[in-house]
């Protein structure tokens, strides 16, 4: 049947995290694009926990919104908690994080898509992906209703949607998360195209009745005193008295002995689920089980919002029996009466292993139908956008006949993220670290605008007001630059701060930049210690992250610098690019793992293919001369 | 298994309008209430037009928040605009209405239910309804993830979950709204106890990009100029300027002739639906068909919410296959770039014939058990949140060993749809009018807190708050009263103002009062041509209600004085009780079809029997005879 609809330029399927961002980023550079999701009330829900950002996803966020994303703009509408993580270690550790308002994240999302001229919404369920008779070529989407939209591009973003299937002991029920069927059909479509299908698992806490909670029993944590935003273009956040509070409680011994007396009729360890869990987000039974020398673990109650009662109980995912969640959940002090709104479970769901993608997202077998979010084996609401972003991109930019916009592991969590995937594949779901990047020091959350908004705007995605504002900033932060570089502060006016703080004073008149890197002083130390030079700081600007970003490239400027050399020393390999159609097989001083590994992956770059497990340092040289003829 | 959790005084199972009303007033009564909802985050959602009240409807919501119900709260809070409808007739037909922004009224009613100190709530899906082994009493629900919650009481708010079916053209997908699977296993549980099942269907209309729409072939619609609002205790509501329009389209032959291209593949003209729509909400098709003699079908255009720019297209309901759908659509003037977020589908859907329940809302057959709203084959949000008002006062009354609530026909439109459902039954969706109630001069939509809000206040319903409002009120229309029956007015001041009126002039000094029965006159053109006589009245109040209130009074006492007295001749058969168990065919001279009837209803009052269809006027002295004896 010919569709009754105009074709589109990009078809998102699916209005999560990922796909939130997909069908945003297309419309806004320019491309005609439909988001069908299968409840438009359900934009963007956050499934899990209600929280935006943390250890580096936090930097995720930032860079999602350096680029012109929505994540961070959404989430600081939407928080009633602001903390940045880390403050105690080096910058590149820095990690904002806000707790959401779940039902007003939503809305806020929906609303911010509504805003986009070129995005069309449809409420359907997708079955089935069309392609070219080959399977070589996407060409649009079937819906269970029957109708067929045609597009050039099309992007995946199904979440735990995919044959979603729940697990509360030894219960079990289709659906894509609590309260919402599953998604059947476009698995087995992709199978038939011959991509590999893979299970993973995840699962999610019970939600309390906050009334029924004895907080005297609990530590309270409150927001920071000075409330930092995700977006670089956010104005105001509430205060911190304006903000509410979570709550820290432990689990003990006895709670786990309650949870140890399920795990016969536990799915995780009675052979029911063999898929895997995210390692770095378990279950209260893994936890238990893995670390069994713990005799208590952190657990965090969190709000779910501005006015509701019902909290979510981090730390204490579950998919025990009601019975004995209930039991053990009553165990931990504060708990005695508390009260479920609905209880813990896991959710099994169908992933495409990644080394099924490229770079861009956009899948190898077939052209045009991009993988974004937990489809491509994540974890996590910040992995998931910044893959629908990304996907969003290079879908649009391919109806444009536009290159692939690609960043660089050294450029962004997201190259990173990606680069990750894509190479070493995952068999459990991924979520991001700092650890992951090895040039973390030049990935902060402070300079994602410096590094990502000029790339944003030149895709069209950032908006003007945005590059202006990342202009005016960054003038600023030369000047501030020279300022502290020619100006020449004195011993009089130093070295009553500097005993003060604890630092040697100073034998002779020096610029005041050479005393930034003093691990005591701060660059407001220096100014409020002489009042001419900070009325100069002033007049150029007022921005107080303009100063904080001075002083960590100052303070750090030996260990960036260090980095960038270290980025220099990678950049051949990383620019080389791999014929997409290379036959390994014909380079005979390859290893025969590398062969298959390569040939398998199909690295796009030298670089990717020396990251590839397998993959030998005289491969990667081999390979290099091969590619230099 | 015995049960995880204590036991409840009353379990209510759906959220939508009669679930939600019922846990409401269940648990603000005292009894210890759990709502279970198959998803929390669409508590009370509008599943078809983002608006509450209109004609009879209106008049509900007024009862019910008489009452101390929620509805009128949360759409006075929730509403995007206002109007009373019909006023240019009788006080008896002024039916106020509101448009709602969809997603503020659903969470505004959960945030009102959790201010409830004893409402639980549940996530989860209802699968079994738990009784004594014979039957003959409720003990509580099982859910699908085996749970199971004790109660004295249950009542049942299935809306179009139960075995719900959608259709658009010839496809058919299970359902219980659009984007939501439907509820499977209660239908069988309840046959199972020996309750007659019925199939009935409803229809939704497409909604529409309003982007996508040409304004300018549309006719505007405002709200009213001083907004009214449903609930007694609103204080303010958003001016005329700050409200949202309307849009008012029409359909034209044209439209009609695409329409009918699809008949045949229509579900409900080729015999794929055969249960019975709502008469008075047909589907676009349904009235092209009914009424082949029109050319022409007037829409309303209606925002779903303050930033939202989707459109709810009132009046244009269908099932017919999408393609046919979407091309009569877009021959709607203004609609010839239309863009659809969903097309318009008919769902079929269980409901129980009301003859099994008792004015209660309790069930014949199984004690404790509760039914509500569409299950009892109503249609409609105002019809549904009424019965589950009733049904929560009820079960919260029965836990606590006090009698039935019962409203009566001439006391509330709420008691005349409930007698209506159990005495006549229903074959199609039962939705309320004005001429259903016999008595309608009495049942006013202005007077409803007159009427109800003493009885509100008794059954520990009506806040004390409401109460002492009404009082003032009550206190107030008194003082009015007085005043104007005391006070003379002289032909000087008032001649000027009667001429111009168009109304004879005074040839002698009267009491203010005896000129307020006039047509041409209001209270207020008296108050004002009498500065001494409004002053004296502004002392007593200044709410505008009370003196329009005085003025219906006056205005109308000859028609309602008549209404009393045949209230009170009919008082005697109302307050005739018949036995639950009385054995008809022991009656001999009742008429066969008679006792046939009766015995299948068994009507609870001899006024409940004089209107079963079948019962003659014959049948009810005999019976009105043995009773008395």
């Amino acid at each position: 049947m010919d569709s009754l609809y105009s074709s589109y330029d990009v078809i998102v399927v699916g209005a999560g995290h990922a796909g939130s961002e997909a069908a945003g980023a297309a419309a806004e550079i320019g491309a005609k694009t439909l988001l069908i999701t299968m409840d438009l009330d359900a934009i963007a829900k956050m499934s899990c926990n209600p929280a935006i950002g943390g250890i580096a996803k936090g930097q995720l966020v930032r860079e999602i919104d350096a680029l012109g994303g929505l994540m961070g703009k959404v989430a600081d509408k939407s928080g009633v908690q602001y903390r940045i993580l880390n403050t105690s270690k080096g910058p590149a550790m820095w990690s904002p994080r806000c707790q959401s308002d779940r039902a007003l994240y939503s809305k806020t999302m929906r609303l911010e898509l509504e805003k986009k001229e070129n995005l069309h919404f449809r409420q359907d369920n997708v079955v089935d992906v069309l392609t070219t008779e080959d399977g070589k070529k996407a060409t649009g989407v079937r819906t269970s209703t029957g109708q067929t939209f045609e597009a050039q591009t099309v992007i995946l973003t199904t979440g735990t949607f995919g044959n979603g299937l729940m697990h509360i002991g030894e219960t079990q029920m289709g659906g894509g998360r609590s309260g919402e069927r599953a998604s059947i059909g476009i698995s087995a479509a992709l199978e038939d195209l011959g991509f590999e299908v893979g299970r993973l698992k995840t699962g999610t806490p019970p939600r309390i009745d906050g009334r029924s909670i004895n907080y005297e029993k609990m530590d309270i944590q409150y927001g920071d005193e000075e409330p930092n935003a995700f977006s670089f273009m956010t104005e105001s956040l509430p205060t911190r008295e304006e903000q509410l509070t979570c709550w820290i409680c432990d689990t003990n011994e006895e709670v786990h002995e309650v949870l140890r007396s399920g795990f016969d009729r536990s799915p995780m360890f009675n052979g029911t689920i063999d898929s895997t869990g995210p390692r770095y987000c378990p279950s209260i039974e893994d936890k238990i089980n893995r670390f069994s020398e713990k005799d208590s673990h952190q657990l965090f109650l969190e709000p779910e919002g501005w006015n509701t009662y019902e909290m979510y109980l981090n730390g204490f995912s579950t998919s025990l029996p009601e019975d004995v969640q209930y039991k053990a959940l009553r165990t931990i002090p504060g708990f005695e009466d508390a009260i479920m709104l609905r209880p813990g479970y896991a959710i099994e769901y169908d992933y495409f292993p990644p080394y099924q993608i490229r770079r861009s997202m956009e899948t190898k077998i077939t052209k045009g139908l991009f993988f974004a979010g937990q489809i491509n084996g994540t974890t996590g609401y910040e992995e998931a956008a910044c893959q629908g972003l990304m996907a969003g991109i290079n879908a649009a930019r391919k109806t444009q006949d536009k290159d692939e916009f690609i960043l660089k592991r050294s450029e962004a969590y997201i190259g990173v993220l990606i680069d990750d995937l894509i190479t070493k594949g995952t068999e459990e779901p991924y979520r991001m670290f700092t650890s992951r990047a090895e040039h973390r020091i030049l990935l902060r959350q402070d300079n994602a605008d410096l590094r990502l908004t000029e790339l944003g705007h030149k895709i069209g995605l950032a908006s003007d007001e945005r590059f202006e504002a990342f202009k005016t900033k960054k003038e600023a932060i030369d000047k501030i630059h020279d300022l502290v570089a020619d100006y020449t502060v004195y011993p009089e006016k130093m070295d009553p701060m500097l005993k003060e703080r604890g630092t040697s004073t100073l034998s002779q008149p020096v610029k005041a930049k050479t005393l930034i890197p003093r691990p005591e002083l701060s660059i407001r130390n220096i100014f409020e210690a002489d009042p001419e030079l900070k009325e100069k700081a002033l007049e150029i600007t007022t921005d107080g992250l303009v100063f904080e970003q001075v002083e960590i490239q100052i303070k750090y400027a030996g260990y960036i610098e260090k980095e960038f050399e270290m980025v220099e020393e990678m950049k051949k390999q990383e620019d080389t690019l791999i014929p997409d159609e290379l036959n390994y097989d014909k380079i005979n001083s390859l290893s025969a793992e590398g062969k298959e590994k390569m040939d398998r992956i199909r690295p796009e770059t030298l670089g990717q293919a020396s990251r590839i497990s397998g993959v030998s340092p005289s491969d990667v040289s081999v390979l290099m001369v091969y590619l230099d003829n």
